[in-house]
């Protein structure tokens, strides 16, 4: 059997740029039952994907291009016969972008400028020759490490491992937080809501931080105790919060967190489809060439993590 | 004459950031009719200084602690006996920095999400991955690519000199301006203020420029023909600017550039007092020093180019 036969499946769905990304990868494409690489292109059916495997024989490689899986974890852990990829970390481009855009964006007053509508007063933080806090340690921080290589700022990564972070100053596991916030001109959430991080971003953390300092949070609205968000904007222990995720989203009109000059809030855009397409068409582009080649493909999940 | 005799004039302003840099560039601080080397301090006395100048017969070396130096140009044509110097590139580091924010701000709709009270729609478009086109080849194009260096953005420099920019894409000269705009993300301006520059940036650039395009002014705001800039917002035909710097200054209340939601102004803060007063007693340091020494001081004004 060829290693470039390549289905994309359901045949129901609209997947002109999946398609076109096997077709540059060197793929072949045909049906299930003739493949031996099969992309899964619809998210929202799962319960479809057994029965397909099933009938496909000479699948050996399912990718699932989304960021999140969880919905097939089930599956992936039936059919352990196969490989499996997902589009983890693909769009942590676009989102350390943004995070970097709303951290100067606070800290260099372009958010409370923007409300103006008058020539207003001086004022503004640099980040370049600055330092800023990571919480987590995946591909959105690898990916902001990477952005500022030439900012000459120093970058505290907060992370579960204990394996030092490449590239940023210092690594240190959650216990610290409160001790690596001190001092940081920009402090961004990257980290995944789990049960140990929802709300964890508290008072604490924000009594530690400089009151220049700025929230930025792209990872998820649950990682932050918002009442104590709350306290450190009424009591100016920090500059300024940047959120592109909130508790609940979207953010009804009337909350509190519309009412603060030195807030701002991203509807959730730090990745949108215009961004993120492209990305997972280059995702795919390449595993299949790698997969034909017979390399190691990229994004392979762990059954037992789940993810 | 000794070459260590450095005045610091007028004598009315508080300088102590500069008379300190003289000191620890090995000057002697004496007043100017006994000085070599005179730092003029005060932007916005350009008239006194022929006065002192004339009165100043020993003086050689005059050094102007600015990055743009309009007002004095008259007089450095005069005066071609004597060297002049500017901080021009001093300040690039937080210029470059704010130029990236602004870029970032507007393409990413920060801009427009600030001035929201609710949820809004989506939108947004990356500089990471994306190009800019820069006007000016000096220090603060210099650092804007420096910072990008991460960024796969693709830069291209329009400068008057044929000589390639270091690390830009592409080099071009004003006459391909227009070619050089089209299709880049955002179009920074950093160029001097000059007769040729004046108004420069028009109609023909804006048309030229994609519909999504930011425009970002961090060099002086005559560089815009703003009548075109009007045209071309209410056109829609740029996505929209970023300005630092405006003609007039301040640029009053109800003036039209309020009026867009697609428009931020900062108050001429890309480089603030906080940022700039170290990096400037740095250059007149080092500047004092090299003349000390008999080397050639940076900096050093082109009296025909007016920078």
């Amino acid at each position: 059997m060829l290693r470039n036969k390549i289905a994309v499946a359901p045949s129901s769905g609209r997947h002109e740029s999946l398609r076109d990304a096997v077709l540059a990868g060197g793929g072949d494409l045909v049906d299930p039952h003739d493949a031996v690489g099969l992309v899964w292109a619809d998210f929202h059916r799962p319960q479809d994907l057994g029965p397909v495997l099933a009938n496909a024989t000479s699948v050996e490689w399912v990718a699932l291009p989304f960021a999140g899986i969880e919905p097939y974890i089930p599956l992936i852990r039936q059919r352990t016969d196969l490989q499996w990829t997902c589009a983890r970390g693909v769009y942590a481009r676009p989102v350390a972008e943004h995070a970097i855009a709303l951290a100067t964006a606070g800290l260099r007053h372009i958010v409370g400028y923007a409300k103006e509508q008058r020539w207003a007063e001086p004022h503004g933080r640099m980040l370049v020759d600055g330092s800023i806090t990571v919480f987590g340690g995946g591909g959105i921080t690898a990916e902001i490490i990477r952005l500022l290589q030439g900012w000459n700022c120093a970058v505290t990564v907060v992370r579960r491992s204990a394996s030092p972070m490449p590239g940023a100053a210092r690594t240190v596991q959650p216990d610290l937080a409160v001790d690596a916030v001190a001092g940081a001109d920009a402090v961004i959430l990257a980290q995944a809501l789990t049960n140990e991080t929802r709300g964890s971003i508290g008072t604490a953390v924000f009594d530690a931080m400089a009151s220049h300092a700025w929230l930025v949070n792209v990872a998820r609205g649950g990682v932050v105790d918002h009442e104590a968000l709350h306290q450190a904007l009424i009591e100016g222990s920090i500059g300024g919060a940047a959120l592109d995720v909130t508790d609940p989203e979207p953010l009804p009109e009337g909350h509190w967190l519309w009412g603060f000059p030195n807030v701002v809030i991203t509807p959730h855009i730090a990745n949108t489809p215009e961004m993120g397409i492209p990305l997972l068409a280059a995702h795919i582009e390449d595993n299949v060439k790698r997969w034909i080649a017979g390399k190691s493909v990229a994004g392979m999940v762990d059954p037992v993590a789940g993810y």
